[in-house]
């Protein structure tokens, strides 16, 4: 019987408010090689993405739509890696593969209950998900598909220094909108108005939302990217021109707190701006993302989009770096490679 | 100099909470007919349609996008009636408009700052703004334009036995949904069940909203028509099937309240269901109008869309009669002639 050891980092208790340490757990265990059923595959995993929606996923199971991780299961998270042992003749041995995997060195998987993709040629399993990964095709299909913007509209992004909101505002401004961003601290501000080009930046921490957003968008809003809701989602409701969208992406102010995600204060602002309001998951976009990625790396090579990796090394900081994306201290994607 | 003895209701004072009687005041006045400047118009106000969202414009002038009735002022209201002068050669003495005019008798009109329709021949005054008014044009293109109902899909309305939410859940039946009606009382639902052949009806006096969409809509809900805002809004949020949309046409339960209208209570729900939530104006479709109002009277001489008008007699009772759309008591679209 061939054991292989397997490291794993357990969901050990659900937080209740902010994420800690200690919700996890470090532990050693052994998969089974002779269990490998026909048509399952062994991956291995070679890097995690540490997204901000996992901590979603922490919560116990309730209404949404979402997973929510059992107790005493590793940590579900989209990971890139090597298939090592192979019981089907579509995934080899040796193929690199990104898909929704968990905190674990190695996991067995069933193909046909989950989506494996193939990693292209010139791609790291990093970069497939990291800088070419969910973040970035969440900015890109989110803007071009909800958003759906126009050469000379106004667009507002928040969180736009982070790894989705900054490809949002870049591909933006590739498509000819004057994007204003907003973002927590001097150093990030800076980053979008000198590094990126934004046309304005909006300090959360320090400066008022509602009065900038007036002076800045006199105007209106046509398009708000939404990554954070709450209190930011609700003044940028109250400035949003007629026929705007909002692209809800992500409500990352509330996941690390007991209370969910409420809404606008005034549903009225709504129907008297005729705005639209829409959610959506990348994975919507599936059959697009081959199309995508190349969209992406155009740009990237040409020097038109900074796609920002912060890539930390060790399985055993995984918890640790997870922690660095609700402080806001991560510079870029945030990626795990062992 | 030739004056004409003309009535008005105006506002007094501004509602807190609950509208009041004592919120209007009755005045008589005279129109200056020498006035009459080059390019205007004298309307006669033969009909006055009773619409909740009215209720809005009598709060203070706020960030929001609808108007603000000056205090002392006649109340803004849609009406239907007849030229009676005019120094316009396009809209001569004699011709029938539907526009927003007021709670008066006489009213002068620039058409070049308010734009008149003319209402065509086979209908009446109260016709053109009652039966086939705004209240059945924003029920079929609030459904059509914004829901885009597929055959087949479950429809949920609220407020579903009044002029509006009555026209989009019979639309949705005659475009082959499965439709669910939510109102208050036994009668009402009665209504929605045995005369207009709905599938389900909720009576959301009595009865648990959560547990019956549950049991009604089994695999979700793919359009909600929302008439009323407020905790009916919250509960069908939790119920959107994938791909779900909202149509955001009213929110009359929160119209008689010092608060705004707060929205749903977990944005989580429409991103991870990508759900689409989506105000309209019902003028924003002013050049398919007359188109609109030919499918609707198709739709009735075949007896297959019941629109229910409920005419009241006399500038005095206007009031009167427009608080009864708040407590319900009205059936159908109300509208008081003089």
């Amino acid at each position: 019987m061939k054991q292989i050891d397997n490291r794993q980092w357990i969901l050990k208790s659900r937080p209740h408010g902010s994420l800690s340490i200690n919700n996890f757990t470090f532990q050693e265990t052994k998969v089974d090689i002779k269990k490998l059923e026909d048509g399952n595959i062994l991956m291995k995993n070679l890097a995690f993405l540490c997204a901000p929606t996992m901590r979603n996923w922490m919560d116990p199971p309730s209404k949404n739509l979402y997973p929510s991780i059992e107790l005493g299961q590793p940590i579900l998270a989209p990971t890139a890696g090597e298939i090592v042992e192979s019981k089907n003749d579509s995934y080899p041995v040796g193929s690199k593969i990104s898909t929704l995997s968990s905190w674990q060195d190695y996991e067995i998987i069933d193909p046909k209950l989950r989506p494996l993709n193939l990693i292209s040629e010139n791609l790291t399993p990093v970069e497939s998900i990291g800088k070419f990964g969910l973040n970035s095709l969440t900015g890109y299909f989110g803007l071009t598909k909800i958003g759906i913007p126009k050469s000379g509209e106004t667009v507002v992004v928040s969180a736009a220094a982070g790894a989705t909101g900054s490809v949002a505002a870049q591909v933006a401004k590739l498509l000819g909108c004057r994007v204003i961003g907003i973002a927590g601290g001097t150093t990030k501000c800076s980053w979008l108005t000198e590094e990126i080009g934004l046309e304005g930046a909006i300090d959360y921490k320090s400066e008022n939302i509602d009065s900038c957003l007036k002076e800045l968008c006199p105007d209106g809003i046509d398009i708000y990217f939404d990554n954070v809701g709450g209190n930011i989602l609700r003044n940028a409701v109250q400035h949003m021109a007629k026929f705007g969208r909002i692209v809800l992406c992500g409500q990352i102010s509330t996941y690390d707190s007991e209370q969910s995600a409420s809404g606008p204060e005034d549903m009225m602002r709504l129907i008297y701006g005729s705005v639209r309001m829409e959610g959506f998951l990348t994975r919507n976009y599936a059959e697009e993302f081959s199309q995508a990625i190349q969209q992406l790396q155009h740009w990237e090579e040409k020097k038109q989009l900074i796609l920002k990796e912060d890539v930390r090394k060790g399985f055993e900081s995984l918890p640790q770096n997870y922690l660095d994306l609700f402080s806001g201290s991560n510079e870029g994607i945030l990626v795990v490679s062992v």
